[in-house]
C-alpha cells in the first residue's frame, strides 16, 4: 500500500528536476489510502522559499479537506523533511510521514533540530524513513551533478 | 527605527484577534527601513496550518521582490517564531529578526529546536528578542482568556 504513493512522489520529483527545481516530490493520502493531493518543489518558479513539496501539499490538503488539521492523513515525501517542513507536518497533525532518503545536511527529522523529539513539538507523527531511498537519492545526485556540470 | 514596524506588527496582531486568529503580526522591511509587506495569522480563515504571520509575510515579500531570497531584509514579529517559521526565516535568508515575547511552549529560536544554532541551519539571522514584549504577550493572554471565558 505504501509503494504506490511513494512511486508517485518519485515521479513528481522527476517533474521538479525537469522544471529545474530541486527534485523532491510529495503526496498526501487519507488513512484509507486515497490520494488527496500531490506537489513538488516550486521554490524558483514561485519565488517562495517556503515552496517545498511538503508545504505545498499540506496547504492544498487543508484547502481540499476544509480544515487546517489533516487528522489521520499520511504524507509521502522523497527526502527527509527539513526543519521548516517538520514543523509544518506537526502543526498539520499528519498521522504518518514516509520519506525516501536521509538529508544529513538539511534534515530536521533525523538530523539537527530532530524536531519531533523536542518538548516544543506537540504532535509527533509516526515516521518511516528509507522508502525507495536509492531512487530518491539518485534523483538529487543527478540534479546537482547536472548543475555543476 | 525599530519602533515603527513593531508597533505596526502589534496592530496587525490586534486585527488577527478580531478575526479570531491567534494574535501574531509580522512586518518585513528592507535594510533601509521601507516596509515591503505585512501579515497576521490566518490559519483558521485559510484552513492552512502553515499560515503563520511570518510565513505569509515571507511568501508575499518573495513575490514582491521577485526572489526567493530576501537578502538584507528584516522581519518584525510579535511572538518568538515557531520551529517551522525559524526554518522559513533561514531559508529566506532574512538578515535580522526582531521579535516581541518569548514562546516557551512553541518557540523554535530560544526554545526547543533552537534552530539557528543547529548545524543544519545554513543561514543564521541576527536575532533581537523582547521588543514590546509586554504588549505582545498581553494580546495573547487576552485572546486565550476570552477563548476560555
Amino acid at each position: 500500500m505504501v509503494d504506490s504513493p511513494m512511486l508517485r512522489a518519485l515521479e513528481l520529483a522527476k517533474q521538479a528536476a525537469l522544471a529545474r527545481e530541486v527534485p523532491v516530490g510529495a503526496v498526501i493520502v487519507s488513512s484509507d489510502g486515497a490520494v488527496i493531493c500531490e506537489a513538488h518543489n516550486r521554490i524558483v518558479e514561485l519565488k517562495d522559499p517556503t515552496a517545498h513539496a511538503e508545504i505545498l501539499a499540506i496547504r492544498e490538503a487543508g484547502e481540499i479537506l476544509g480544515s487546517e488539521r489533516l487528522m489521520g492523513c499520511h504524507l509521502y515525501v522523497t527526502l527527509e523533511p527539513c526543519t521548516m517542513c517538520a514543523g509544518a507536518i506537526s502543526l498539520a497533525r499528519l498521522a504518518r510521514v514516509y520519506f525516501g532518503c536521509l538529508d544529513p545536511k538539511g534534515g530536521g527529522v533525523e538530523h539537527g533540530a530532530c524536531f519531533f523529539d523536542q518538548p516544543t513539538c506537540h504532535h509527533k507523527p509516526d515516521v518511516y524513513g528509507g522508502l525507495y531511498e536509492e531512487e530518491s537519492a539518485q534523483l538529487l545526485k543527478d540534479f546537482f551533478a547536472d548543475k555543476r556540470g
